[in-house]
């Protein structure tokens, strides 16, 4: 990872790193089809006034405008005011939303789907903030009510998907804007938004500098300022969080709906999914829309790194006239974990190409021969390449060598085949019917440091 | 398909849909990685000066603009004259070619990559072309020289590809620069560039107005622009092409070596991949900038859809200095030919949804010991859903059949296990460790009309 991209703020990797990209987004969509979420994808584009649907975004949107425009003007250009020019996304959940309202008449409900593809923000590039990246997405939405059992699905569906990558321990630390809101209504403190905004801050700027905010812009008396940070204080890997914060002595309705709310989550998980879900009675999640759940998801001992996997429960995801369609939903930061993984090698490619086996060429007339070994091997399954011209062996071994195939096949002039085994030097008399590499040899596996290897699929 | 895009020119799938093409990048994936292509992507956006690198372009540009750009200007905006703003890739080529000259110390040579990404184009929309979609691409590219034969095996490589999936029958068109612009100079017309762009013309204005432009245009003589015509008139299944040629009585050394290298395509093709490959001799792919090899595809009975899969031979797909890098490759237009397998049905998804079993519940309790149960099932591979509310039996049958999940799980009170068929009605007792259901129900399948279906990876 010494290379650095050329534009700052939209990565490439090279081919051994694709692999291990390719090996999270596989592993990730076998755990999504296996819980019976299906794929779907939406155009890249929106419309400006779509993006902006929800009012204030804190996000920095691409416009797109045609450069071969005839007139020299841009009629898709995004400006602030043209509501009909053309945007990036910016997230997948603004498209999901218009994609559920299109297509309601098309869709069964309750809808779960996954949608993994690229996301863009004009934001200043940050190591774990890329301007061009991957995020991929899981929601359950429904027409007019949606269970909050899929709340408690949800957040054990992610965990599971997070177990099965090359990543360290993480954790999901949830919260329920119900149980906050309702307990800050429960203090005497009527704009819950803002507190939910200053709290926000307390990772950033500590507590006092949030207790000195919730007192001079939202005129919260010194005892509410410090029983809101109390509250965000309380953090449990089990149940006690609830008497945790019942000891704090506060009563109301809504408080006692999103205590609830949150009980069934961490339940669910102590049991399914033990030590990977925490209550985190801070966690805000900032200017989005939530309204119960909500979730952040740290990599320990990368905190730093920010949050890899975020979301929560909408009432509203979308709407259509009168018709509400509530979701929940969280969001995995592909890149900003791929990133990590390439950076500090804590997952790595066996081989550099899928080619298990190059098959030699002895003299140049024999390509088509070995072609035909080739095909064998390949209708097994085996991928395999052909030497494109007969050079010495020494070459043929070395440009497997280089790519770290690690068979090479030779073809005698009698017709005897063998297969040599680069790395011990062992070579073997074989058929191209029947012969198979050992299991850890056929695909690619990517090993993380410590573990056992993982079958790319 | 009565659905039309809301955007036009940017088609979006319904889950169904979205399955079949899955199924049609997993089948290219797959063929391509048994050929030892290594998986490459890059990022979406290129600079202008980058997309305009090689010259005239005839493809629509998308730029890009920040627009929460706070001094209201445009710094990223897609101004013809600047050339280090951001634009929307419109292949996969360009941005290839430059990934191979920054990551050259990296990358070993000859270098096979598949990628498979969208592209914009700011096109007017029409059936077959759309404003954003996916190509996949192959590409061997060397470092110096690179031996004819890749040409061969990636046309080889395509057939094979494109005969896995659920398409009507094909024909690769295949001619040769040299072979064209040899001819051409040995008829003593020079501006063969020219000649290349009449004769691109053909299949729209016909021989008559072709034979116009040669004599208007290029100050052709009568005999030169008919022997023009004669030489694109050439399409054989077989090598009867190269007496063919040979019989316009017309001598040149580039001639002849394009000839030969027509010759072993052909050859191969006739062997490996019969009824599939075509020289055609009329094939020109207009503006590009190949050196060689030069390829169309259509479907056979859908030829006014366009080319499904074009590219060939470059002597310079990239430089570095002095140092050069020739390619050849091939792109598949998979939103075209997924768009036509969709309109006119020739592929369809069993069901709508990965889920192969909808555990039931029979009281709301049972929630848990119905996630033990799926967890069960999917730790063999099975994908399952659990229901979130123990509705009466009778609807929730219905969501699976709404779904197409073929299977519905019961457990009652004394934790007997059921599991009913409910495309037959057929239930029986089994076991969350043991059960399994037929191959054919296991995953999606993906069938063609009249064919065997093909499953879904």
């Amino acid at each position: 990872m010494a290379r650095t991209a050329s534009l700052s703020g939209f990565p490439e990797w090279l081919p051994e790193e694709r692999l291990v990209e390719q090996h999270v987004l596989d592993t990730l969509r076998r755990v999504f089809e296996l819980h019976g979420f299906a794929s779907i994808e939406t155009r890249s584009v929106e419309t400006v006034g779509q993006l902006l649907r929800k009012g204030e975004i804190d996000k920095e949107v691409y416009g797109l405008s045609r450069l071969q425009d005839d007139e020299g003007g841009t009629p898709d250009r995004g400006g602030k005011a043209d509501q009909h020019a053309l945007a990036l996304h910016f997230d997948l959940t603004v498209p999901f939303a218009r994609y559920v309202v299109e297509n309601a008449g098309y869709l069964a409900f309750p809808f779960r789907r996954y949608q993994i593809q690229k996301v863009w923000r004009g934001e200043r590039p940050q190591e774990g903030r890329a301007r061009e990246f991957t995020q991929a997405d899981i929601d359950v939405v429904g027409d007019g009510e949606l269970p909050f059992r899929y709340d408690v699905e949800i957040a054990l569906v992610i965990a599971e998907a997070l177990s099965a990558l090359p990543i360290p321990d993480f954790q999901l630390r949830v919260n329920n804007r119900k149980l906050a809101e309702g307990f800050y209504r429960g203090i005497g403190l009527t704009d819950t938004a803002g507190v939910l905004r200053s709290i926000d801050k307390l990772e950033k700027i500590g507590p006092a500098k949030v207790a000195e905010l919730l007192k001079s812009e939202l005129g919260a008396t010194d005892e509410q300022a410090q029983k809101a940070l109390q509250l965000a204080g309380i953090r449990t890997g089990d149940l006690s969080f609830v008497a945790q914060v019942r000891a704090l002595g506060v009563s109301n309705d809504l408080l006692e709906e999103g205590l609830n709310e949150l009980e069934q989550v961490i339940d669910a998980a102590v049991q399914r999914a033990p030590g990977k879900v925490l209550a985190d009675l801070s966690i805000a999640r900032g200017l989005d829309y939530y309204t119960g759940t909500v979730v952040e998801t740290v990599l320990v001992g990368h905190e730093q790194l920010g949050s890899i996997c975020s979301g929560g429960r909408y009432d509203a995801l979308a709407s259509k006239g009168n018709r509400k369609f509530p979701g929940v939903g969280l969001s995995i930061g592909v890149t900003r974990l791929v990133s990590r993984i390439l950076s500090q090698d804590l997952a790595k490619a066996s081989r550099s190409v899928p080619t298990a086996v190059l098959v030699a060429l002895a003299n140049d007339d024999n390509w088509g021969a070995a072609q035909d070994v080739a095909a064998q091997l390949r209708s097994r399954g085996i991928p395999t390449e052909v030497a494109a011209k007969a050079e010495k062996f020494g070459k043929q071994i070395k440009f497997a060598d280089r790519r770290g195939i690690p068979f090479v096949w030779f073809t005698d002039d009698d017709g005897t085949h063998q297969v040599k085994d680069i790395r011990s030097g062992k070579q073997v008399v074989a058929a191209p019917e029947t012969w198979m590499p050992p299991a850890a040899d056929l695909v690619v596996q990517v090993a993380t440091a410590g573990a056992v290897p993982a079958q790319v699929s």
